[in-house]
């Protein structure tokens, strides 16, 4: 076969980043929209961004033979059918893989976005060229993704990767952190940017100082950008909670080591990206103190993400390749 | 090859069971004997029973073509090499795999005793058929092992399947329960007969009144015998902390499937086996509601291990055959 190339798609809650690649993993071409609120113009601008993106890549486009689709919700792997999809309601319980093979006549494969992200960093990123790992993505809620033998692992009902959703801190009391799927002891009720949020209102509801009143201004938000200024300003609060932060992402790390004993671990995300080695590194110093093997426990690498926002389209990309072989 | 046959050994620290083994998974022979406590007298005594069991199978000893083994300690599958072997302190960083195969003039495979229980679950008992499967063997201490893709996972560094040492319940306080591990909040500090029987005997210091103390009469543990006696007459004492027991194990098994999403979940081990449904029956109903993925929720099957003390030889024979296939 002469080379051939395939478009990653990041479809997100509020934009959608198309990009045709090269077997190499090179991005030829990269094209942003806004991600549109109604169903039918959610399709018709994916497919307009498609279209745009092999248009600007400079490379014929009949050896553009794949797309790849990154969506954030839950998705039948199979089909491309989206559910549950409360991040992007126009799509909820939606056919997007069926309707994108109509429109654009080319194979498309759709998977979770942090499962694509997953992808991403494993096949061009931090996780290259390691047989198994794990992938966490600390952001509004935290989600992850496992690599097994060099391939994504879906499981029984394509439900696994959901690391956010490992309990690990359940105290069986009735005043205890819940999480945002209802339950208590879960990871993300305490290592999200939602739970830090959460947090750090609360100690501000009750009089502790910090600087992210000064910081958030005329934001609604506490975004990732203001905790790593807050961070380096030295402020208590901030310290104290990203502590708490890291803290629960050594348990989740050593859980997923004692339990499937992977190579590499990478930690990614918005929190992560803002926050660096800040939070990478005392998870990895922390982490083997809590592995029940201890030997070569320094082999296990605990390694930030490396792709940032391009671990969406690499990773959609590399799903279509991956996939398209394999039929 | 016309019809082949194998030895599967559990050795464990108090007896070794060997037992002949044909290919449909048939016990044609086993032969019992305690484990010496001296280094050399344990390899003795091991192939005195493996031949022992191949004389009594009535089977031509040339047609035996491997031994498997399973034993009570971290072990490196490729060399069969005993490491940290506080449970058999007599083969303490022992090559027990070289010395039998020398012995025993014959290949020897030797895998940790729990990893050894799950191949034989998924073999010939609970887990039947299914491509993945997770073991959790609820005794003394509570460990696992992991099939993917119809293969045991041992993992990067042979450190998979410590289904035990997830961390489940850290409360980050001063006075939580500890785990042997020496770390706060794995599973094993709250499930296994080692919790039990420590929240048990802190109840009755405390001057709680319950039946146990009667059942035990002159013995100094409590065993999962005297748990099960309890059970029936209805003891609240037992009652409420085999109540927890299952709440953690529920917990468990849900980050489990959270994380890996398997097909079945097989619970076994000494403590399981006395209470068989009243400690795998409240898992089963309580753990869908902590899944993230409800979907077809009830299509993971959790069930109690079927094989009982015979898991780990039929378990070390496939191991045997297995490998043997590889090579």
């Amino acid at each position: 076969m002469t080379k051939s190339f395939v478009v990653g798609v990041d479809l997100g809650a509020t934009k959608i980043l198309a990009a045709v690649v090269s077997p190499k993993g090179k991005i030829l071409s990269e094209v942003k929209r806004p991600t549109p609120t109604e169903t039918d113009k959610v399709v018709t601008r994916l497919v307009k961004t498609v279209r745009r993106a092999i248009k600007e890549a400079g490379v014929p486009a009949k050896k553009v033979v794949a797309v790849g689709v990154g969506a954030p919700a839950p998705v039948d792997p199979e089909t491309g059918f989206l559910y549950h999809a409360t991040n992007i309601p126009a799509l909820n319980d939606f056919p997007l893989g069926e309707r994108l093979r109509e429109a654009l006549g080319r194979p498309v494969f759709v998977d979770n976005d942090v499962n694509v992200g997953t992808v991403g960093e494993h096949a061009w990123g931090a996780g290259r060229g390691a047989r198994d790992m794990v992938g966490i993505f600390v952001g509004t809620g935290t989600g992850g993704g496992v690599i097994v033998d060099g391939r994504l692992r879906h499981g029984f009902r394509n439900g696994a990767g959901e690391v956010g959703h490992m309990i690990v801190g359940y105290r069986g009391m009735a005043d205890e952190p819940v999480c945002g799927c209802g339950n208590p002891g879960c990871l993300e009720a305490y290592a999200s940017r939602t739970a830090i949020e959460r947090d750090i209102r609360a100690a501000i509801a009750a009089g502790r100082e910090t600087v992210v009143t000064e910081l958030m201004g005329e934001r609604d938000r506490i975004t990732s950008g203001v905790l790593a200024r807050a961070l380096e300003r030295q402020d208590p609060l901030v310290t104290e909670v990203l502590g708490r932060v890291t803290t629960y992402l050594t348990l989740l790390v050593a859980s997923i080591v004692n339990f499937f004993d992977p190579q590499v671990i990478v930690i990614g995300g918005g929190v992560t990206e803002a926050l660096g080695e800040r939070l990478v590194g005392p998870v990895r110093e922390n982490a083997p103190r809590w592995y029940l093997q201890k030997k070569d426990a320094e082999r296990i690498r605990i390694v930030a993400a490396e792709l940032g926002d391009y671990a969406g389209v690499l990773g959609a990309a590399t799903i279509a390749r991956q996939r398209l072989r394999k039929r």
